[in-house]
């Protein structure tokens, strides 16, 4: 079992965000492959890719998009895997359009949505290794370190209440 | 040349609203086609018939979609014909989910968003007649005929002010 | 491996919603639990249940509130496991609240948020399947039936347009 | 034939955005004309353009406004070309103010609207192209080269995923 | 001095909501037209009304509008009458794109708006009888004694509290 | 008649906005106090000035007011005079809480809503002079001069596109 | 100490709202009185009250309005008691309208809002107990019970799930 | 009796919001604590907390919290004591997610909710005084000159109007 991660994004423009995904993916020492398929601009290749993520030993999609973001909504049409769907913070509507475009899904084809920009991108991650944790021990582990981690800053961030 | 146009919906539920589109085109008689393309649960269907939609005589496609509605902009990425999103009006959202997923489209694939609901459905067609109209006489005559009707049909209303 | 599933909600008035997700569950033969679990009147029970969940065998937790809906990211504050969110339709907001109260979490922990309403329960059982069939190949093949079910189904409401 | 387009804009404030309108149609060598013709303040010239527009050799009219923007919507009701609508983004509302006042139109005068901002200040050329290219093999062909040469570039872009 | 009111609606199905403005008008006994001028299917009716409403012995213009409610600010455009716009409750958004078609107007050209549908139209009446009242003392007395008669009504309501 | 014109507003922090207001007023050379009137923290002054307003000579309330916005609604529960509201722009919701607090008026009480900002502020001068000129030749010729200089200006501008 | 509670409302029709919280006033035992006070309608029967609210035996204020709701604020404008605000459900927006004008007050003087609608009604009176229980610990008692109760409640709602 | 008050906030980065909380409540003299509890991050704190901050002293809660913000709402969950939320500006949705979050409590468990941001971190601690002054004659008389101040800040700004 390989559970390698497709961190898959519409544009270039994403990647700063989306960064954010693999650089937790890193840190929990998960194999990942970042990737551009802009749905509208290349659906060739989303149709290519998505109907082979599974057979090609992915295991979790996870697709940034922004405004009309149909990425997420279409690779989970093509696929059996589960899709994390992150909302790119857009320019005029702040992400409330790419939210509603990837959540709003109709029955049938579900995207798993997380937060607006970076919390989401962050977060999507954490789902991803959340799912792969189910049943792997090891990486189960990692996250209760994790979380104990964090709760241990946030504790330690009240020494900065002067 | 043909001027077929395909009237494209993402699931039998949007009947309703879109036979007042094709009511329109009846009106207008040109040829049409209604077509159930769900762009998740039928994505292989929605590459084909886009894919050679020019191919096979048509010069318009009008699509309806609602909620996280990716039909009209997975139409227009697979195809150079004019793509009309009509936003069906959605039950919990009324529409604005539908609205921003196909008005909100990134620069390079556009589609012509036309209003929420059954407005947006009777002027798709209206719209696929004006650009048809553009080098058809007689179809830009019968445009300005149907114009001048309901202009009178809008003053003759005025009779019901008591 | 149990696999099995939680479906919890905020309310006995989330019922008729979350009895979506059951009947897909059931449709695909998994293990599930409803539970009423209010976030604001049962924290003890919620606590309890969360922090427990994944030592009685639950792999995945499905979560359906309303308005300012708090169960799905209290149980994810809690657990490790993958928390999927379901955004109940409020009276006054149709579910805008619930949805932004939903999927907004702060980066560290995740919840896999869906669409508001029918279309998002039913989808949070199929989300939870996806999850399933990751590691589990049988699995994996009733979804691709499924899948292939759905499409037809899709394909034959055409028959329906006159 | 000419197929000339006009660019409308309500504003000077408007050209940096329709500004990229123009630049598309110059890729495409069409023939174009701006003009600033505000609905508000100019209401003769609004009337006079508008009704004589298909006259005077134009063939689809892009309109960009901005706030209350009544500017597509009356030029639509004044002519029966097909008129483009640019939702300009506004100091406050960001747009959306532009776009229910330009896509929410009546049925009987429809306006095919774009994304707000320069998304769709560049797709309102790229459908006026669609428009024109039903009919012209050559432009057609261009817009095929154009789409191309978009998804090359989206595809390229993948280099500066590190 | 005739201080005649129009009373202007883009449509019939706006006129049971405007009727609370004739209304409102009669009860002040002043003179007022109720009027249907459609901006998008009637612009030619718009223009030779609004360019003479002065002449004619209009002092006031009410407008009320829904959607892409552009008949208020057209108004506005072409006449220095005070133009007082009415968003009509529209079906999909509740009234909140007439509203922002309407009081979003560009510096330059006014339109006095008052509240979405019915408390709208009645308010628009008052707002009226305000501003003829300025220099019409029997009429401010008028207004001044209607005040009062509502403000016994609210207090009489009470005795409804069981 | 002296026609003087009120100019009032929530705090000193909505000065630079509401002398858009005072110096369109000056250019039209009108009668003009600017007053800080905090329907909150200055509720006694509120009442003072609003129930006396049409005796101390004024003839139109213009009330500018951000957030929860109730300066102009209360202004014109204490008087019969015609009262102007300018949704300031506010910091988190960009004027829209502001535009909803003053609009939505119950029926009974009116106030003249103007656009969020500036274009409002200035909206506003130009409504109370539109009322002002009903009865006044000289001022509504003023008004025609400066409708006549913006569409020049308007039309001006078209030189700046290259 | 009295701890004497005003329930007061905008207008009678919110009654059937506001019912809610006098209902469960009436189950903590406590002295309240209700009362129709518009702010629009009834300024100086405004001013009357809350000035000498605190005098009068009051110790908290609940208010009730919907729209363009300016009571709670002015309540809260002429007295030191703490007010309590309950956005009613609107016609239009559903009480987010109400909500904003409530809820957005300037620094200075606060509302305390709750939910738009009936559980806001019933949470006000919950918060108005929770405040008098500050130093009360027999009503402390009643709260503790009524929370176990709830609880209770909820936990045999679950019998309800099959 | 201590009167103590609580002022919670979900993660450091609301502390520059939420200081205005504080520098109020010493403004007062009240004596307060500042706390860091994430909801998420920190169930186990929250509880522990929450269910002993009555028999520690405290009497009112103070909590900001910005997003999904759940940490009003499980305070409240988890104590009878007053709970004030202060919604914290979030960098998407401008704080409206925050509100809602907040706000839209169920009926059951109230939390008391202020404006978003800077005036609700303000105001949150005004609350505080207001309820806290219910039985407090000294610091009652202390809320009435900090009103007459503020009033009087209020008058003396109008000096800037030039």
């Amino acid at each position: 079992m390989m559970n390698k991660i497709a961190v898959v994004m519409g544009s270039i423009s994403d990647w700063p965000t989306m960064q954010l995904t693999t650089q937790l993916l890193e840190q929990f020492e998960l194999d990942y492959e970042p990737k551009i398929i802009s749905a509208h601009r290349m659906p060739e290749e989303l149709k290519l890719f998505s109907e082979s993520a599974k057979k090609n030993g992915y295991s979790v999609i996870i697709a940034g998009a922004g405004g009309a973001a149909h990425l997420p909504g279409m690779l989970a049409a093509n696929s059996i895997l589960p899709v994390i769907g992150v909302p790119i913070e857009s320019r005029a509507l702040k992400g409330m359009d790419s939210l509603l475009s990837i959540v709003q899904m109709p029955s049938g084809v579900p995207v798993a949505t997380t937060a607006i920009g970076s919390a989401g991108a962050k977060n999507a991650a954490l789902l991803a290794v959340e799912i792969l944790a189910i049943n792997d021990d090891s990486l189960s582990q990692k996250l209760v370190d994790f979380r104990k981690w964090q709760t241990e800053e946030a504790i330690k961030s009240a020494d900065q209440l002067k």
